[in-house]
């Protein structure tokens, strides 16, 4: 049933992990530096391991628990086959997909948060031969992540579908990773945004310290943050959407394909997605090979030469899919060829309008800097209002692919356009990682004390690093929401209601839909609250260390660090407990109260809503960002005015929300979206998906 | 086809108008104070009043516009009575009417402005007799305003569907209050906190002034813009989700209900709202009579004495209702009048868990002024995450009531639970203008040197005042949020699109869902922006002010008051024009590309988005206002410290949110349900209301 072009996906998941070892070795044999600062990279390394021993024991009671419960809940045990899709007694299967996806976005997750702290100090000894060569540590540092989380993707969603012959299984799979990336996104983003909200309050606000001043005791902690937070958070949330978008197309196609043909629609994604990654790793040869002096258009290079190359390949490998290929279905191979290309550029329009609204030198940044002139309370309001006008560009981005996706091919033209989206998600990935690495270099090189002339270079390199994550953070947003509305049309395939529809005027689905958009408020809510919490913890400490011992602040004896990456770690796990079970539990309950139908519309009225905060949280948050470092460059007053301190009031505030609560809801509504399929047989035993409150 | 008893309705209007007459009397008999208390009040009488004139001559062009085109496109001359709903040629039937709407909105929200601009300085004379005194002047003056509302409401629905017979007719009327309530709540909330969020800036944060000190030359302004904002304004809102209400159940009366007993239903709802109007009057009179040295108590006493009555004379009037009726619908009777006391319970329910939220004695407040201790931003922090959070009980309350009101009876039932949430508005609107009314009242006892012993009277009804407009903010966005879901069932029963349903599943509907949960963010924007835009002219008109002339600032000269009052006048009207826009534009637009089920699909999916924003806003607006005032009774350290200037900056952001973008939203989901109900005629010449885009 299978065809035999699959795989691609699979040669290309292996080369995949053979280049992300390669450039891990490449990196490891750099020079980290001097003493002090293969010290201060010890510490983050220690930290962000700490973080990840105790995040991966809760996790992996977790995952024990989940594979218990899918054991023995779910689906054929319940429903003896009443599931559309279900190919036999599924449970051992997907269950045990379930605990290698999880293990899988783990090691990912893993991976590639080793290089990164190993890449940080090498990155800034780097910058001392040149912006060249601190890049490129930086960018291969990076791309071991990018790599690794596309490289673990397609070798296991390759061999299960290959074994097992059914997407149903795969959905286990996409579940593991899903439910990772939960706890990943949210724990890592309240854990950096801690350490980092804590660190300015004090730091900046009251003891005038620069940004990763060694003296501040929750700098270190800011370090590790950005890593656990940034590179492993980011990376299993992409890994997520990645493998759900593969899994919906998969779906759907299984589901609306009959006959010899199903086989290959149901690979085709994994095969556009081995090409993509194919793409991926030529562009990021390119970038290699020819290099910039300018670290900024290296990145963007990399991407649109991702993208050049795999329109290109795409078409090769659709020509050779449709060897075989019943002559009938040949179009429809075309057809979604289009999807894929439409999904891509659109996901490129989208993260180029995440950028417009976040530029220094665009209006909307340059008005909340303008803004902050007046008052603190002033570029709240500019940043506000910027930031929900910010939804309306990608909205509108996303309506048009998702339309004409549809037109080309129904909602099976709606997945493969979120596929398409994701396709380069290994040149996206390394992107964002390379933001984290130019980050803590930086700070290590200011730490490390390798002069003014060195810091300027890596903060170039730190510049052309927020780009690309503004640019990568809303592809990602537009890649997650394309994905959630292809899972939402293959869950409705799956519960069989497409013919009754989702009536909006049924009473119980107009509910399930009022609590779904009422949902992402809520989960945000709750983010910003557990980062002011524990900020508010680690202010604590940061004044207690600097009163207690007053040679701290004189740089006399060093912060006790440890104190402080405790405060974070223990408080993001303890605060993540919440968030996740509403993720996995309100869909459920929903489900079995108002039925199948209810929970289609529970789902789209948090994927709707879920998106408006998303980009609104994430724009408003990076450009508030960006408008102080505007004023930090000197304009309007520069530093230490009442203009500047407005504007850091705006940063921080926008701090949980552009790296805790807006991207974590990219999670949350992949994580719902899966926890509706896969719970599909629990919820028919109530009056067969009906719902309990039956009419 | 009407029957008699229709007539309830007509003389609980008639007597409203006359008590509201009598009120005025009472209150302008009273002892207006000393000379420049009467300074005072005529400056802000003066400038009340060249607001409204200049506004009402844009409305007077806007309406005339509307007339026209209601006139030529709409519904029958295009559809020639494909309208299941449509009696005939109703065009100029409904345009006539929807000029009586729109005049009778102006005329109650002129009256209601008229009184409350001569009662502040009576009320602070009052507080020189006694709180009484001065409660009672400011109560009856709030007085006027409520029953002015709900009389002119009853006896131009009462009137109208008397004379023509259909409530496709009421209808126009409806969207003649509705589009003019767009206007006076959008405008008058920017002017209002145009004024407030500049005076504050440089007066307090800057010049280090009091609140409401003459010598701030806004501060005038900011007096103006509590009659205009949340007098004038709050009523044409009330005025606006009233009569929807009453249409929507109408609607829904005629289309479900055949034979005979159809007009006994059609009636019901007026019936039910002049019963309630009868049941305010009683409240009012027995808090005349009854009276307390507390003004909360008097407030809260006199809504649940309504509530009571309203209780009582609902059964009392529902068993007359019967008389005559056939006996198979009597039944259907009883139902509809629980479902009328669910809605009045709920909407209770919802109005104090908005007091909860934003009671300084309470855990979400008070740990919001905390959060002030670490600085601005994390107050900020707190307040959103509370906001948030806010929105969860409401949300609640509403699904429960919605899903036992359709228990009931179906979408009329849900209608008839919006009726009941608003049947004791007269006591609502009360309540709601008595707040400005005192706010005004302790400005003028500041400004007139009545000494500190009065200002603290007066400052105890203001904080009556304040409590009170939590619960009535509350109570009016639950009530508009019921009411747009009943319209949207009126709606969809109008376009006939029941049977085929609003199914998520087809694209276009998913899109229509999508742009429409964009919408209320996109709008919230609109409105936050202009009141910062035009905040920041106000500084610097204040500014200048203050630097020209030193004098000023002495107290020897007196601002110029014009000025400051031609910005907030000037900005308020240009900036309302693109909201104004978007909210009949947009809906039309919709209909056309994605046909009837898209926009129903738009219609609620604004209603839910617009449900989180509406209360998210308001609540954390106002909590931020009250932690501000916590920290000012001298907790935490009390007025000067740095924890009370982080808390200002929570207040001034919670300024527009509270008192302009929350409560307008309101206001935009009932003009876009009405455009909807409106302009289906046009709708339908594209392929028959399927849209231009038919897949």
């Amino acid at each position: 049933m299978i065809p035999l072009i699959l795989i691609v996906a699979l040669i290309a998941g292996i080369i995949s992990i053979g280049m992300a070892l390669y450039f891990r070795k490449l990196v490891l044999k750099e020079d980290p530096g001097n003493e002090r600062m293969v010290e201060v990279s010890g510490y983050i390394e220690k930290g962000a391991k700490t973080y990840i021993k105790i995040q991966y024991k809760v996790l992996a009671i977790f995952v024990a628990v989940l594979f218990v419960v899918i054991l023995l809940f779910l689906p054929s045990e319940l429903t003896g086959g009443a599931l559309p899709l279900a190919v036999g007694d599924l449970n051992w299967e997907q269950a045990m997909a379930y605990a290698i996806g999880a293990l899988g976005s783990m090691v990912a997750g893993y991976l590639g948060m080793y290089v990164g702290v190993k890449a940080n100090t090498r990155a800034a000894q780097g910058c001392t031969v040149g912006t060249k060569k601190g890049f490129d540590i930086a960018f291969f540092g990076g791309s071991v992540m990018g790599l690794a989380v596309v490289g673990v993707a397609l070798i296991g969603v390759s061999i299960i579908i290959w074994v097992f012959q059914t997407p149903i299984v795969v959905l286990g799979f996409s579940f593991g990773a899903s439910s990772i990336a939960l706890f990943m996104k949210c724990g890592g983003g309240i854990y950096t945004k801690t350490a980092d909200v804590g660190a300015d309050l004090v730091g900046k606000a009251e003891y005038n310290l620069p940004e990763d001043d060694p003296r501040n005791p929750a700098t270190i902690a800011d370090n590790v943050g950005d890593n656990v937070g940034d590179i492993a958070g980011m990376g299993s949330d992409l890994f997520d959407s990645y493998v759900a978008s593969i899994v919906a197309a998969m779906l759907l196609a299984a589901a609306l394909v009959i006959g010899d043909a199903q086989g290959y629609f149901v690979v085709y994604p994994l095969v556009i997605c081995g090409v993509g990654l194919i793409a991926s790793l030529i562009g990021i040869f390119l970038i290699k090979w020819k290099g910039s002096e300018d670290p900024g258009k290296s990145l963007n290079l990399g991407t649109y030469l991702a993208t050049v190359i795999f329109a290109g390949l795409g078409a090769i490998f659709s020509l050779l899919m449709t060897i075989g290929l019943d002559p009938i279905y040949i179009s429809k191979v075309w057809s979604n060829y289009w999807a894929v290309l439409l999904g891509l550029a659109s996901g490129l329009v989208i993260g180029f309008t995440s950028d417009y609204f976040t530029r220094d030198d665009k209006k909307p940044t340059r008005n909340m800097a303008y803004a902050a002139q007046e008052g603190d309370a002033v570029v709240i309001l500019s940043g506000f209002a910027y930031g929900l006008i910010s939804v309306v560009p990608p909205a509108i981005g996303i309506v048009i692919a998702m339309f004409l996706a549809y037109i080309l091919d129904g909602v099976f033209g709606v997945a493969m356009a979120a596929v398409g989206m994701l396709a380069i998600v290994g040149t996206i990935v390394s992107n964002d990682a390379y933001g984290p690495i130019v980050d803590n270099a930086r700070s290590i090189a200011e730490q490390g004390e390798l002069g003014d002339e060195i810091i300027r270079t890596a903060d170039r390199l730190d510049s052309a690093g927020n780009t690309a994550k503004a640019i990568t953070k809303g592809f990602a947003i537009g890649a997650a929401n394309l994905t959630v509305l292809a899972l939402l049309f293959s869950y409705t395939e799956e519960a069989g209601i497409t013919l009754a529809g989702i009536n909006l005027l049924d009473i119980r689905v107009l509910i399930g839909a009022f609590i779904g958009v009422v949902v992402p408020a809520l989960f945000s809510a709750l983010l910003v609250l557990a980062v002011q919490r524990n900020a508010a913890k680690m202010v604590d400490e940061i004044r207690r260390q600097f009163e207690e011992n007053p040679k701290i602040l004189k740089g006399e004896e060093a912060a006790d660090f440890s104190r402080t990456i405790d405060i974070a770690t223990k408080g993001s796990l303890k605060e993540l407990i919440l968030p996740s079970i509403i993720s996995i539990v309100i869909p459920i309950v929903v489900g079995i109260l108002f039925g199948v139908a209810g929970l289609g519309a529970f789902l789209a009225g948090a994927i709707l809503s879920g998106f408006v905060f998303a980009v609104f949280m994430s724009n408003a948050g990076g450009a508030w960002d960006n408008a102080k470092k505007w004023i930090e460059d000197g304009n309007l007053g520069g530093k230490g005015t009442d203009t500047h301190k407005a504007a850091i009031t705006g940063d921080t505030v926008g701090d949980p929300f552009k790296d805790t609560a807006g991207p974590s809801i990219n999670t949350l509504l992949v994580v719902m979206s899966l926890t509706a399929s896969i719970f599909m047989g629990l919820l028919l035993l109530f009056n067969g998906g009906a719902g309990l409150f039956v009419l």
